[in-house]
């Protein structure tokens, strides 16, 4: 990992120890997909980490410092992951935010993630979302519950983890959202009392004219196709969720090709090259 | 601030970026009152730390060491504020915690707080607590809500906000656990949906033989007398809440010197000190 921190517009080796991130999680992160140096979405992603901040007031930096900061930890022209990680500034005890304080961000260089192949299976996680309507669908660093999600899946050896709100509404995936086919169309789930509003979902919702709804466990065992999506991953399509499997469903492959219109590290061949690699 | 890091048993200038407690808030505090440099209340917030650890699955550090590195930041003898910030090792992205890994741990030490004085006012936060039963009662540091909270007060000029959880009951003050009296008897709410379980609140529990239970925020408003506590402040009586006013009450006075006779730093002398000052 190659990390760079930064304090309001200035490159800087530390934070100050008992930053609000550290002491809180009182921040935002993005995670983006980077094709040949460029972050295709990052438009996207500017435009969330902004509503995410002015959800949790949080300062932003200049988006053009930022932007120039990535890119040269890309200017190989490889590909990769780009995190940035977003707090404010102020130390010692207490949950006050300052009211004025400058941004502390970080970029981190990270390999794509090993390839999955084409066989995601998944269980239906134990502990649940809890229901925080003042920052649903933000991408924040209050992430315990993941945290203890993937704990339960890696015990378990299953891939993924389905995530249930406490009143039983299936949510998301643990680090992705959740695509289901039925009577034809696609549905996913709303994030509005819990979950992330995650960048790829966005661009789905769009290409696929997909309907943010409840969904139930039972529309998820009983879907046509189902699949996860993330703004690295793309689309992973779900093979196994406890008992039930599904086969390749000629609608996910079609949703592929959409999404690889939009963003070149989607590509078809680049899709089938990580499936068989 | 005076702030010392540790890896395992050993001081380190810093923890690695990217680290779990700065991406997903994924770590325990304590909050200790230290009185002529020494923590009365150790090994309360100790057990309180090993429990978090045990839900979070966090690997602890050596109580001795800690001890002693604790100790060794008052050895002057002085007065203060001791913090404790617990996280897991590993970096890079995900969420899934390392099968095993060093504990990383920060102290530091902090000024007493300024005098409140004996006119502490309060409101209704806007934002409710979530209700999330995998790790209620735990001081982890996910503590968006309680940033958020603060910072309505803040706007609202009002010294502390009393929190309800999503379905309306009244959990807790934002940094301190509540006490109402109803009928001569004290009561608590239960923090098993939501919420921390103070140290203070565990003492005063005891020393009052108060009752754990679900409180409405009519009983509050309609209580005899009111207090907020922790473990640095002890007990802080609330004199007005929105347009309900409160006059001393013999019963507040009575719980504080039961609480100075089990903590010297919140002796009645003291506690007379702090509120002229």
């Amino acid at each position: 990992m190659n990390a760079r921190r930064f304090i309001g517009n200035d490159p800087v080796d530390a934070w100050p120890a008992g930053n609000r991130l550290e002491a809180y999680g009182d921040g935002l992160f993005e995670t983006m997909r980077v094709h040949r140096g460029n972050v295709p979405w990052w438009p996207s992603h500017w435009a969330r980490l902004a509503l995410g901040a002015e959800k949790l007031r949080l300062p932003l930096p200049d988006e053009a410092v930022v932007h120039a900061a990535a890119v040269s930890l890309f200017d190989d022209g490889g590909d990769g992951v780009l995190k940035l990680l977003l707090g404010r500034g102020g130390t010692g005890r207490g949950y006050a935010p300052p009211a004025r304080s400058l941004p502390l961000w970080m970029l981190s260089r990270h390999d794509l993630p090993p390839a999955r192949g084409a066989d995601t299976d998944a269980r239906w996680c134990d502990i649940r979302l809890a229901m925080q309507p003042a920052f649903a669908g933000v991408k924040h660093c209050n992430r315990l519950e993941q945290v203890l999600a993937r704990a339960e899946c890696d015990d378990a050896g299953v891939d993924e983890g389905l995530m249930l709100d406490i009143e039983g509404h299936v949510i998301s995936a643990i680090a992705g959202n959740l695509f289901v086919l039925v009577d034809g169309r696609w549905l996913t789930p709303a994030v509005d009392h819990c979950g992330v509003a995650g960048v790829c979902r966005g661009h789905l919702i769009h290409l696929l004219q997909a309907v943010e709804t409840s969904v139930s466990a039972a529309q998820v065992e009983g879907a046509d196709a189902v699949f996860l999506s993330n703004a690295v991953r793309g689309i992973l399509p779900l093979v196994r969720l406890g008992s039930r499997a599904w086969p390749p469903h000629p609608a996910i492959a079609a949703a592929r090709q959409l999404l690889a219109g939009i963003h070149p590290g989607f590509a078809f061949d680049a899709a089938l090259k990580t499936e068989r690699s």
